[in-house]
């Protein structure tokens, strides 16, 4: 038998049923938050022309994955799901009824340097709102992205909130003009890598003078409740083009997030927010998890040029985009969701005198609900059949001796303590919801 | 504002909304049934080194996706989740307990000229046992083929059941060496569209005697019950090698389903069925649905040489993959599953004097499972609202008018029927439910 080797690019993964078993839990929980405000599920192609993708991807564009297809075609992978959604709003315009609301979980590809928690093909979680100006839409995008944040146990996380043309004002404020203000953005972005000192630097060396640097950095770092920090940059920013405008909006914002009943715990201001900036045009988000270092799982913001690139006209679109693989990976180092070890909660041992007596109880199972695993090792004896579904996690196994069967009774075992007792088959489903409940207490108290 | 042309690649496609829902419902059906049978979920990288890809790919492999990476290794898409299951089980092999019960619920990428109803982005639908050679772990993929099917309405689908060594024995009764009798499947596998007659001519153009090909045909041909055609070709093939083998394995098979309580009309042996023969070790199943010539939904088979390969020693499997593009296909022009029209099933209109309202009926109405729609068209009068929302398909509107609110009540609509009653707030969610569940009978009887 020749043989071939059996190997993974560095970058990919393969998901063991534990840890798609969590993914697919989060999913759902995403899923739930998104249609529970009407957003509705759509899907891309893997593979579009190059043509399609690139634009946007600016920086990215190195890292997308792209290739002749059989026809001779440059084709490449999806690196994110907004270009995406732009050519798709191009393409099926008189299907859409604007605001259009959609969220798109799926794979993107991107050959970065691989690191911690993310690798080379990477899962998007993003909900999008197109085709609204209004402040209300970027409300229920905060909304949105904090109650799926809270539906997977992340509820310290806080929102943080800024706006682009603010930031544009604190660059005219320091005598750069808007179209070159990316260095200002660049240098408050590593503010929280660099501290003050090192945005100072940065700042002087992007060729803006020192007294302008420190006003911007004392602007920016400033903290205090969302509306005396838009009062204290409307005070300061008075007269610069733009300021006024991005006040206003944020106002706006926060009046909706009120109405929307978003807990005011849940976001605030933060004037050095740049994540992102050169691909947002009004307010800017960012969710972050201040405890253990865990740092930002979710990116947001207005983004009103990109949508309309296929369109030839601006279409205004606001939306987030959960950190989908950063957010397993702290979902699982907090413990915050808890799987089961395998998927079948029963196994019905198989014997050949009983096996069609195994079959109907693993049928009538199964009709209420009940995951079950019918062995298939027929071959082999019982203790090997219990050895088998306690490695794979299964816990509790139903044993129809020819004994108990003859009484109308199977022996029902707890695969954890090795208890067994004989149970008659019309009170087994009984049983088997008691044990299990038992297991699921167990388990909540063992997370408290 | 510059224009980028928006276009897909011929043999891709999006996914719209109601689709969108179509297949997720699918999708969760197949889950349901894979789980309650006690298989786990994994996923697979989408591009692997092209020599893990290769090899059983055969014909496919020249219709793969492949190409450099930015590191210049050759790599391609994954065309089946086969390879990747065997590629999986060598290099997890100390985290597996055999035998392996997956599902794996992917896309796959085939560069096939585009067919209706099969793109060149698919997705497959496989749940394998891997590292039992019983045929109870044929009969368990059989249940669980026919459950699923079932599950989407597809009860009428019947699984055909044959066996590659009855084939070889075929090809040696009529003088062809089993190493050189694929050109008798292959003519075999033709009987569906040329006829007996087509089939005898491909047998004599395969280098087959007349009377060998006759023999042939009129043993493959024959109808029975599923005993009696055994009894038959163990008569017919006695002493050939191989036969004695195959007809022991499908009656233990037909034991086996009798049972897990597969229904007897569920399946039927034909000696003819030789689809995908080449990788298949025993016996084959193909699932179709007769009526409306729809054909084949599902294909499986044991295969004990594929998942050896990276190992360097067989190992058993067998499993089954569900066509599931086919069966969306089937499920929505026979209407066999209905889906909402949008996934919205109230829409909260926005006003601006009542917007903080219009917040909490929205979240009290989303914490009883209630699916909302907050409106973001603030700055839009009510009908503009209201026009939306039919447009969008939403069935029932809250209108949280001034003067409603003010007495404690809100205006309910039902967009269908244009119908509208002033509703005391906490009736809200039992009205809801009343207008919801009538509905849904409305779309029962409709179906009916």
């Amino acid at each position: 038998m020749s043989t071939r080797k059996p190997q993974i690019l560095n970058g990919f993964r393969d998901y063991l049923p534990e840890q798609m078993r969590l993914r697919q839990r989060v999913i759902a929980i995403f899923r739930n938050v998104f249609e529970a405000h009407g957003f509705e599920p759509l899907d891309t192609p893997t593979i579009e022309y190059l043509e399609v993708l690139t634009g946007k991807a600016g920086e990215n564009e190195k890292l997308m994955y792209q290739f002749k297809d059989h026809g001779g075609r440059d084709v490449g992978l999806r690196y994110d799901l907004t270009v995406p959604l732009a050519r798709y709003m191009a393409m099926h315009q008189s299907d859409i009824v604007l605001p259009f609301k959609r969220y798109h979980i799926a794979p993107v590809w991107r050959a970065e340097r691989p690191q911690r928690g993310r690798g080379r093909e990477f899962w998007q979680c993003d909900a999008d709102i197109v085709g609204s100006p209004s402040m209300l839409a970027d409300a229920e995008a905060i909304s949105v992205l904090s109650e799926a944040l809270d539906g997977v146990g992340l509820s310290e996380a806080t929102v943080l909130i800024n706006h682009r043309k603010l930031l544009e004002s604190l660059a005219l404020l320091a005598g750069v003009q808007a179209e070159r203000a990316s260095g200002v953005f660049r240098a408050i972005d590593k503010l929280a890598k660099v501290g003050p000192d090192g945005v100072l630097k940065e700042l002087e060396a992007a060729g803006i003078n020192h007294d302008a640097g420190h006003r911007i950095l004392e602007l920016v770092t400033q903290s205090g409740e969302p509306k005396e920090l838009l009062d204290e940059a409307e005070r300061r920013l008075v007269g610069v083009p733009g300021a006024d405008e991005a006040v206003q909006q944020l106002r706006e914002l926060l009046t909706f997030l009120r109405a929307l009943g978003v807990s005011e715990s849940a976001y605030r201001i933060d004037l050095s927010l740049a994540r992102g900036i050169d691909y947002y045009t009004g307010p800017v988000y960012e969710a972050v998890v201040q405890e253990q270092n865990i740092g930002s799982v979710a990116g947001a913001g207005r983004y009103d040029d990109l949508v309309g690139t296929f369109l030839g006209r601006p279409v205004p679109a606001t939306g987030m985009s959960l950190g989908f693989e950063r957010i397993i990976e702290v979902v699982r180092e907090l413990d915050l969701l808890s799987v089961d070890a395998a998927v079948a909660q029963v196994f019905v041992v198989a014997l050949p005198q009983t096996l069609e007596d195994a079959g109907h109880i693993a049928t009538e199972l199964r009709h209420h609900e009940i995951r079950v695993d019918q062995s298939v090792l027929i071959n082999r004896g019982l203790g090997d059949q219990l050895k088998h579904a306690d490695r794979r996690g299964i816990p509790i196994a139903v044993i129809p001796g020819k004994a108990e069967v003859s009484r109308g009774n199977v022996a029902l075992k707890d695969l954890k303590s090795g208890e067994q007792r004989e149970v008659s088959i019309p009170l087994l489903l009984e049983e088997i919801h008691r044990m299990l409940a038992a297991l699921s207490d167990c388990s909540i108290s063992a997370e408290e």
